[in-house]
């Protein structure tokens, strides 16, 4: 989900490596320095609720969020500019901090689109109120705080063609036929869906030609306008070229395409699972199979040992590497205090602020032990403690036997329930004990 | 999710009722004939998967039936023609067959949209392979299988102006900015949103309009077009009526709107609970407190007691008002008797054929008891047995306690928890035991 970035600039200016996006038309390019504007100001009003869109939650964390991590992981946009209302300049703000998101600065919208897009851009030239103003970039991109699913190729494509010809847009095939209707609310025709293209984002301008473009356009365009090529066209007199985007470009816009980005951000997340197990024979056994059967349903799958596991820079890594999920294999349920530890690391890692950690504490043969009830109760209890530091703690009951057929049984049954688990992220079972 | 539908025939027939589609400018029509066609043909590429998307599963449904379901449902239509690729024939009639589909007719499909769409039209005319032909209906009602959510006040409206229009359609707003692009793919000129529409489904024709049409235009049209609208314009000059229609009629397109659907289809079906329970004290408390708990989760709560759940016929006028989630409260683990005798009245009922029944057993104060284990593996082994009849049992445990305010407590877990169960559907989950 988020690829190392490349460091377009770095890279560039040492003049000795090359910018990695992957399929980039041009292996080498000149230094170019970038910077982006998000407008976040829209009022949601097709989501039928009353939180704009890009301020509701997705697995916890506003979609907004998602927007400016998918840009600021790309190390050669040097500065993220978000415009949204007036009234929205504080809860920005503060999401801004609760993530951590480096390199950002909020920027109070006007009342219209393009009105705020112009004040993201004036940031470069004049400064907020506060007299601080960002470095003018050479190229800008601009980008719909509703569309998470950005990713670095189509931003490097567009920001390069943008520099060779003044602006550049993603666009994508028509999903349904154009038509115009005449003034009886009859239709007059229809277009032909092969010469036209849907405008997507992101854009990306010259910083001269889209800022000279908003300097010159009417106030009916900033009022009534919606598409930035179109001004960079009329006042710039600049065609931008148009670059074919990806399907993951579209917009959230109806309570559907909420469903639909959570899908897809659990999808993501659910791809790398780590398993950790200690020197016992049952366990190891275990932590095997479950490895093997795992790796039918994830990209990818860890196996590390505890002790290992009590190394920081060992899990500080896993974490790098995008693994949100853990599984914890114990002989008995009275092992817990192993869970523990593995809570705390994550814990001191941060690991959870971006996304919420699944911990699936795995226990064998507890079912006939006379003290299970007190035992799941500690383990409900660890669970609700930490639900609200984001790590979902789930517990699951492995039946160990003997009998390799039956075990293997055992094991598909176990990887499926991990894998809802782990794919659903439900906090509301956190802290119930399965059976596999 | 499926609102008893109006019969307008009968309804006008009679002359004493108004065909009672919510919405609909005209109270009283004179009668009109209608079938549907619903091309099915397409190959999915859209997905990047290899199952064509109409018959991807939704719940374990394929999508094609859901909008099959969708309008056979609107009892003034008379036949539904659903036309598919020759190598889907056998697909698309089993489907029917299983999910028990009314009025409709599976016909064979040409290689292009407007091709299949044709040979839809002609069944009503020339018959089938097998000589056997339809009525011709006054109005035909054309719409993609890729859109279950079609509502009937739509359609209504829809049929309404093709009836006295020749032609109509449904439109929604633009998400995008259309552009053209010049030969050099670059911005030739960008289109004023505000006078565009996109052109989306149902579409209505007079039979013998839409028909000529076919039948004057040339194959350049049947191969390259995709909108009806534009032929009744071109060959039987008849400017399509333009209908406003609601979000819900959007195309499932890409992954990601597999997984809205997914979304959707979940929320209708968990609007509804039915609560059982034994007339023990205990149960009838609990009983109630989670029907005033659930209350605030869903639309509707209906409470009914075991003893008149035994009767076929009450069971059957919940089952007709489309609930698909029972709560059964148990004294005890050991109680669980009830819940396969429960379990036999819905599969006499056939309530699961459509949408998979959720099948909670509630079961108070088990944990304590020696015999848990042996209690929990008979409802882990009658839930297999009844997976694969698409029925979902989950176990749930409820600590019942004397004090008011940590009753409503675990009151508050327990609904949380049914919730979860009931949204999700998961039938990973099935014969799992967890506690409130």
């Amino acid at each position: 989900m988020e690829p190392p970035a490349t460091d377009l600039r770095k890279g560039s200016s040492s003049g000795d490596s090359k910018p990695e996006a992957a399929g980039a038309a041009v292996p080498r390019e000149r230094p170019v320095s970038v910077a982006a504007v998000l407008p976040a100001g829209g009022s949601g009003e097709r989501m039928g609720g009353g939180t704009p869109k890009q301020f509701c939650a997705l697995l916890g964390r506003p979609l907004v969020s998602y927007t400016v991590r998918a840009i600021e992981r790309i190390s050669w946009i040097s500065d993220i500019v978000v415009v949204v209302s007036s009234e929205n300049v504080e809860i920005m703000k503060s999401i801004v901090k609760k993530y951590g998101h480096k390199r950002t600065t909020v920027v109070e919208g006007g009342i219209t689109r393009h009105r705020s897009i112009f004040n993201g851009l004036k940031i470069f030239v004049k400064g907020n109120q506060l007299g601080s103003s960002l470095q003018k970039p050479e190229v800008v991109v601009i980008h719909d705080a509703v569309r998470p699913f950005v990713e670095e190729e189509i931003l490097f494509k567009v920001v390069m063609a943008a520099k060779e010809h003044g602006a550049a847009g993603a666009i994508r095939p028509l999903v349904s036929t154009v038509i115009a209707s005449s003034a009886d609310g009859c239709l007059d025709h229809s277009l032909d869906r092969a010469k036209y293209r849907a405008s997507e984002m992101p854009q990306a301008f010259l910083f001269d030609i889209i800022h000279q473009a908003y300097h010159q356009c009417s106030d009916y365009d900033l009022d009534y306008g919606t598409e930035c090529l179109h001004l960079a066209l009329k006042y710039s007199k600049t065609n931008a070229k148009l670059i074919e985007g990806t399907p993951d470009l579209w917009k959230v816009t109806y309570k559907r395409d909420m469903y639909a980005a959570d899908c897809l951000i659990k999808d993501a997340i659910s791809q790398q699972v780590c398993i950790i197990t200690d020197i016992k024979e049952n366990t190891v056994q275990v932590g095997f199979l479950l490895h093997e059967t795992l790796k039918n349903h994830v990209k990818l799958v860890k196996g590390i040992s505890r002790s290992l596991f009590k190394n920081d820079n060992h899990l500080q890594s896993i974490l790098l590497g995008q693994c949100y999920n853990f599984i914890c294999i114990n002989d008995k349920l009275s092992d817990f205090q192993e869970t523990h530890q593995l809570v705390d690391l994550l814990e001191n890692t941060n690991a959870s602020v971006l996304y919420s950690v699944v911990l699936i504490s795995v226990h064998l043969n507890v079912l006939e032990n006379a003290s299970f009830s007190s035992e799941m109760q500690s383990l409900t209890k660890l669970a609700k403690e930490i639900k609200p530091k984001n790590i979902l703690l789930y517990g699951l009951v492995i039946h160990y036997q003997k009998d390799n057929v039956k075990l293997q049984e055992t094991m598909d049954s176990a990887a499926a329930l991990m894998m809802a688990l782990i794919r659903d992220r439900n906090p509301v079972f956190v802290g119930q004990l399965l059976v596999a």
